[in-house]
């Protein structure tokens, strides 16, 4: 079927569930067919679900032709984001391990339409995705009808990459047999009644992934401390040798950080992550990490078509399964994942900001960061120590928006050093932060703010002056610098 | 041994795992032993770890005599209380359900002494515990010494209530096989080789249980508002008709919500929670529950003597486990639980403190109320929508503390009513609880500041006045109250 024809199945105020995380996998044709009723004129406020973040035919597309009225749980598009922060776009950030099991729920109400990317169709209905599974499964279990866009540029080696697994509701849920990151529990296909599927439409678009950043100097610094942590904890006996199966955020510093670890002398690590990006691609290829899992393969534009063509050497090294699985609680606590994740702000108690600028403005959302900080065997974020040329310190005396609480987060990292906050108080905490992790033009005011708060506070335990604590944004907002 | 005996095994500077959690079960004799040391001037400066709070003998006796250096991971005794908030006592406020871990993994260090309940000894050197786990087993595990306190105050029917099931580090963790609220899975005693067994004390004090508040108008009120919204989700069958395992938190107000299910057309709920108190009890009695989990029985002094004689109608309905496993993300995720939790404030975007008064005065800890809330199948949080007879919303513009963010609150439920943030954005969630769940005297004002939010700041989304967001608590610091 053209896209065109597939996008009248889509009616106003439909609740909608789309393949996709990051720009891996999302459908591409048939919402820029739903994008072209928007622009002219018709009121569609669909209601969006994915598993993360989607390329601009999806994300874009929409919200640049006001169709968008819902979006959950994650997304990183400039006009989704600028929708988002005007208030023209309902969005709820979410953890993404809670969205299948929501889905599966109700809590959503009905998912009208699954709208997935697949390379092809079994005979039985089955449907083979493409570099992403995110929800993919859950939402084509649930939908009433089922959209598949196949895509021709995606290659059809990804057949096998896939394992699907779906536990039960409550109270018949069991146990997910997964104890190792390479172990398969599940089929290469998502399972799908024929009669379901109402439209399959061919696309070509490729994933419109981003281009990673060259890894600066800053980065490397970052990567330098954390890996002489990690070798600490080993001498301790606190890690195995090869460390336990690592889990890195998204973006171009998390990918910097992760990268750095080709240059380590770890050796048979184990990724058990959400995104394989680049840098895991180099682990995978340096034979520094031995199996990979994730929920979307997300490789840069510069080396996607190269990936694509080589992808049998990667085949038997990676996995991907739905975020049900790859961002659930009971495996990432069972694993014992190593969690790395980027803040956009700490502060000196160690809660972390990952989502709000300034408080308020949305950047992307928390994504899976929750998900594997909280049940990690050791909970890691990373932070340049300073932002806006200095302006803006990223070690501040209370964030402005709370994401993961002091009771999730045991290190952090800048590229000033490392601060190790487990076992301590939260006045030993702050001292460990600022002395370890804060920029030197911000160390005296941090420490000033701290000493003020002592002396005034009631409570030294968690002291702050209250009518300063967000004094630094304040600052900011106002004269551009949080700078005394 | 007598207690001043064992107690010479305490050296300065050690690191002791003792029984305990809530007022029940922690060990009494020896503690009072140490704090007679402390008080003769010797300088012990002990690191303690316990399950969760525990009674004076041990929190209360040590604080006074200035021999608790460190303290992990909840407290509610008042002397302990005021040494943290002093700065005299060094606190971390962990997730219960992390504590097990950090003590296999060696976070803590070496524990030099275990010093547990018990109300018996096996031949084998098993040790059967009384009325709370926690984290005995854990700290038996690794400790280089066994302290054992036989308590004859205890009764010994409790032997065979107890499953005590410890899982392997990683990278060999294997799932926890339990399905089921009423599932057996380990032994009825911790496991001890008999030779680490230093010394075993013979004490009849009983536990210290703190009285329960009688069921208040305010209480009953909450408890309809909550009654009534499960029986809306079990019409749109979002829930079965016997619900789902419920998780209610500790103390009087949590005590009398989940009590008021007594009067409700429940019929064969269960309990998956950690402390099993006298509403489990009334639950239990009335039918209304047909098994309860937990990893304690705390059950208030009044009723104490009653439950221990007729403890035998009780004791194939209820079954004591470790906290890692009565608080396991990956058992809770898995059972699909209804977290039912205390708020001391909620702000108006859903995010909740639990621990801190005005922002920095310590009151007991997150406890477990991390570990259910975000693996729950529901997390709901209670709390009265005025403190200090009105001086104090409990519905802010922001929370003071931050320990539940807005990613883990699903409904929130005072006695004016009930907030189901489900899907909302930022701005709608703030709507639904000022118009259902804030006091009528601080409606006006928290409108005043959102639709104020929203006039001037950047973005729509979570708008905030980044100078009167804490305005609020600053205002009560001062004056008094937070009326305008």
């Amino acid at each position: 079927m053209e896209a065109k024809e597939a996008a009248k199945f889509f009616k106003k105020d439909m609740v909608v569930g789309a393949s996709g995380f990051t720009p891996a996998g999302y459908p591409k044709s048939v919402p820029l067919a739903l994008a072209e009723r928007g622009e002219k004129g018709e009121d569609l406020g669909l209601t969006i679900i994915t598993g993360a973040s989607v390329g601009d035919e999806l994300d874009g597309a929409l919200s640049r032709a006001g169709v968008l009225k819902r979006r959950y749980p994650y997304q990183t598009n400039k006009n989704s984001r600028n929708g988002i922060n005007d208030g023209s776009i309902q969005y709820a950030d979410m953890h993404l391990s809670h969205v299948p099991q929501w889905v599966k729920s109700g809590f959503f109400g009905n998912i009208d339409i699954a709208l997935v990317e697949a390379v092809a169709i079994r005979e039985d209905g089955g449907i083979i995705p493409s570099t992403s599974i995110g929800n993919s499964n859950v939402f084509v279990e649930k939908a009433d009808k089922v959209i598949v866009e196949i895509n021709t540029s995606q290659p059809l080696s990804l057949e096998g990459v896939h394992d699907i697994y779906s536990p039960e509701n409550p109270p018949n849920r069991k146990p997910i047999p997964l104890t190792k990151t390479n172990e398969r529990i599940g089929t290469d296909y998502i399972p799908c009644d024929p009669d379901k599927i109402v439209a399959i439409v061919i696309s070509d678009i490729k994933d419109k992934t981003r281009p990673v950043a060259p890894i600066d100097d800053i980065s490397k610094q970052m990567a330098k401390h954390l890996i002489k942590f990690l070798e600490k904890e080993v001498e301790k006996e606190r890690l195995p040798e090869n460390l336990l199966p690592l889990q890195s955020g998204v973006g171009s510093v998390a990918n910097a950080v992760l990268g750095g670890l080709v240059d380590s002398n770890f050796e048979n690590l184990t990724i058990y992550s959400e995104v394989i990006q680049d840098s895991a691609l180099d682990l995978l290829d340096s034979g520094k990490v031995t199996f990979a899992s994730g929920t979307s393969l997300t490789v840069s534009p510069e080396r996607l078509d190269d990936f694509y063509e080589n992808f049998d050497k990667y085949k038997d090294r990676v996995l991907l399964r739905p975020q049900e699985i790859s961002n659930n609680p009971e495996v990432i606590r069972r694993l014992g994942i190593i969690a790395m994740n980027t803040a956009i702000e700490v502060d000196i108690y160690g809660n972390v900001n990952s989502t709000n600028i300034m408080g308020s403005k949305m950047m992307n959302g928390i994504g899976g960061s929750g998900d594997f900080t909280r049940n990690a065997y050791l909970s890691i974020f990373t932070t340049q120590s300073i932002a806006k040329n200095g302006d803006v310190s990223s070690i501040v005396p209370m964030v402005s928006h709370h994401d993961h609480t002091e009771h999730d987060v045991h290190v952090i990292v800048t590229e000033q050093g490392v601060a190790d906050l487990r076992g301590l108080s939260p006045k030993e905490r702050a001292i460990e932060i600022i002395d370890n992790c804060a920029h030197p033009e911000y160390k005296e005011q941090l420490l000033e703010y701290l000493n003020g708060s002592y002396e005034i506070c009631a409570s030294k335990h968690t002291p702050h002056s209250i009518d300063k604590s967000l004094s630094w944004h304040k600052k900011f907002l106002d004269s551009g610098t949080m700078k005394k």
